[in-house]
């Protein structure tokens, strides 16, 4: 050694630093980055950039990430990570479900990427469910891609409806046990807002449930600042039009938020109880692939 | 215009680009980044970096931050941040003290930043409360910088004690009634390891409590994933040590996850029930400055 | 060891993950982040944040960074940096002043930060510089914060004039021996585009120099590719408005590109030559604190 | 609209914030990220991961950057970008084989991009190249999926070997007229340590060299500040063996600094002069795809 001129020994330490930042910084160098807020960013390392692409109505992409898995993103945010959505989407049906008495057919406002249909094909007393999503691409992306949803996408149960939902709830004459919103936010001026009104519940969810029916709808973040975001406003809009309204909420780790859903009936299912977050833990915990209990592990 | 000789016009576009550029994207320049794992970054807009300084065991800085107000970080680890420390801090000392039927003296094992004590002293029946951190400096720090904590490091009824917690119970003869530990998370060959096994359980902490005493701990993360950490190792050394053992959990936003804490006693304080999520829920909305209520906001 | 009651042995290995992550991760969590084209960020370490606030103009900070030292930023983009903003200021003044036979009179307009006038006010010939900003908030702050300008800002024969650069030259009747523009890009729409035009250069600034005046702007990036963005334009315009026109350019670390300036007069100074690149360079060796030269170090 | 029940009118500002963040947002959220220093990060949005894999000796990577199109990166640093590699290899070839008189025998240690092979078989006179790579993965995989390379790694004056290069050098009997040094710094302890030092120079690669022969390596960042790293020693260990040794250098925009070469020989190949920097710059002038002027674009 020492052959190299260097009158000022430099080398050496930058020869240390550079085998050090080689080591420790070279496997994580492809990121996905979301702006949560305006000011608060959320980052994933990622194996690879599996599909993206550009809908009529949104941009997609499917992500490889470490450490959640695929990650499927439309317009740059999260709509859901292979290792944990199913906390969204067991949240969003099992408690509608188990707590209709005999659920027969469903109708799911959204729900393209086939999720959402997955879980309630599950419920051996289901015999038909509608799923109507406006974008008939991230639905086509979504059966290509997402194989956890190969089978729910192919069973004989399920009717795919391409439309805007609340025209096809409109024309549609039949009413159904169980209504399922599975939509983007309510932001004003975006194409879910009108999902969320009054008048949207009043006079279109409302006549379409059975009279046992249960209608459920995602609510946005609920955590314990964010919830004023749409969460609250949801529940006082649903309070309004309905009898029964049981919010309810999960931490989801990949959307770095604790998430909202909103149940409610005309009727009381069950003449015993107001649903409880106890309840809803203990119907899941009989289930394979549910969630996982946190103690004793 | 168009006075500037550009055979190009490239100059028109990259000056609406520039624009845009300035517009949305000048004031969040600066950023607080944090690895939670390996491959999960958290980064926060910065209004400014207030301290930075090394003590004789640790790195410490205190930030403001856009999102989370003032940050305490610790080697590099959020700590607490001024919008939702209330959550930790709260979770960690209202249950045990609203269920031990006297409590009066309190030993805290670290809490060298003064949040533990001062929910301490809320409580009225509080005659004593000993505070045990190894770091001298991190105190001092966070008297001067805190000014959250000012009363509390100021009032009578605190002894503040400069050393390791181990040592100091074992070297102290009287029990307390709350003996709390607010220590880092146990990390084999990191400070606090020691102060979480089963032999600290069981010959130092358990002789010093009072008859009817309560020992609670924070425990780590307790999300879907990450309680098995630490969370769950913890829940099962202290079952093997107390009768009655209660882990709860809660999503504190700023550290991106659910955290834990566990309660435990020898005698149960109360023979009417074992304590529910629920009860702790329902004591904290009789008082000023606790956890918001979720919903009607 | 082994005393805390883990069934699957994960918190050893966090452990020593975690420490790991703390011990090559933490010094390095606060970040300068710029956004140099829309798709290219460019990132600083930072020691702190000295200094943020707004003019009537402008945003502005004073961030001290850790590979470059002081850093002024306005709008969101790095203006100067301690450790490499000798080589903008040198490169824009020493060429002109170097090749003029008895410079005396200067104009500089913008300059607020006060770093071109301390350039200026190093060649002894020099009687007076006229420095017109129009941001009075900026050239404070730059006074108060900047110490390496202290002097210059307190030099007798420093003018400084809080005007906008036009409005002051056609006001003015005196000539100059040496116009500096040290003003932000030329980008439509903002500030300083007039500044660039054909007709400014011909009717307020060759009127305003001595028959042996030279004229020099700083003009843009000049790298392989992004010199088309101005700094092509800004030397077509002058090709227009002077006979003698001499482009030049460096690399500046802190900005991730190579810049550019061009110096221009209507009567050659000097018989013997163009100025050529290797000419400046041995100009500025003979000077103190001027550019390294990159062999035998 | 006002039909959802919020009482603070929060979702409405909210909705305007998400919906700016969606459209300026979402277009960049996958990045690559490399710190050039330990403070000092560059980042480039990213299109697509095309590849990544393992070699026996090193991570290797093929990214699609927008800002610099297809990206080879080798244990998390970037070797070449499409846009600007050929600053690099042009650099890195032309000077030698344009001042050698009749180029004809090349060999090339490293070099298994392709790239400066390519180069050099632009030549005409050139009738035999070696190049010789200790990565036989990472020649397949340029092979595969460099297609700029394609025709260079059919080219039948090109002999592909794999071994070290130091080896393959001494094992062989014949001298060749341009010896290249395409190969990762000299980190001392890192695998090209060996390949700069003068007993390497004086006993290998001098001994090799035709009489009219030219010797020409890469030499690390050449920057204002950089250069110390790796440029000057190698510059310093060439003048202890060459009596000819010209460093030059140049800015690739894609490495965020001014990267440098050194070329070197006994004997003067041109008795009219040592060569400049404006020479060369002459020379590139009259080929094809070589580098632009930066002027009159």
């Amino acid at each position: 050694m020492g052959e190299i001129s260097c009158s000022n020994g430099i080398s050496q330490a930058n020869g240390a630093d550079a085998k050090n930042v080689a080591l420790t910084g070279y496997r994580k160098s492809c990121w996905y980055e979301e702006e949560i807020e305006e000011n608060l960013r959320w980052s994933f390392a990622l194996n690879s950039i599996l599909h993206t692409g550009e809908t009529r109505y949104q941009d997609i992409a499917l992500l490889d990430t470490k450490p959640f898995g695929k990650a499927l993103v439309i317009d740059g945010k999260l709509q859901s990570a292979e290792v944990d959505e199913f906390i969204y989407h067991e949240s969003l049906v099992h408690p509608a479900l188990l707590h209709h008495p005999n659920p027969k057919t469903i109708f799911i406002m959204g729900g393209g990427e086939g999720s959402t249909a997955r879980e309630i094909l599950r419920h051996k007393t289901v015999e038909k469910v509608v799923m109507c999503d406006i974008d008939e691409e991230v639905v086509e992306f979504c059966k290509s891609y997402l194989v956890v949803n190969k089978e729910a996408f192919s069973d004989p149960r399920l009717e795919l409806v391409i439309n805007d939902a609340r025209a096809e709830l409109e024309s549609r004459k039949e009413s159904y046990d169980v209504i399922i919103g599975d939509l983007a936010d309510p932001i004003e001026g975006g194409p879910c807002y009108k999902l969320y009104t009054k008048s949207f519940y009043e006079f279109v969810v409302k006549p379409r449930l059975n009279p046992e029916g249960i209608f459920v709808t995602q609510a946005g973040p609920a955590g314990i600042f964010s919830h004023t975001e749409v969460f609250s406003c949801i529940y006082n809009t649903l309070r309004q039009v309905f009898k029964y309204v049981v919010p309810y909420s999960a931490h989801i780790p990949s959307f770095a938020d604790t998430w909202g859903w909103i149940m409610v009936s005309i009727y009381n299912p069950h003449s015993h109880s107001i649903l409880s977050l106890s309840y809803f833990e203990n119907l899941d915990s009989s289930r394979p692939n549910s969630f996982t209990s946190p103690i004793n592990h």
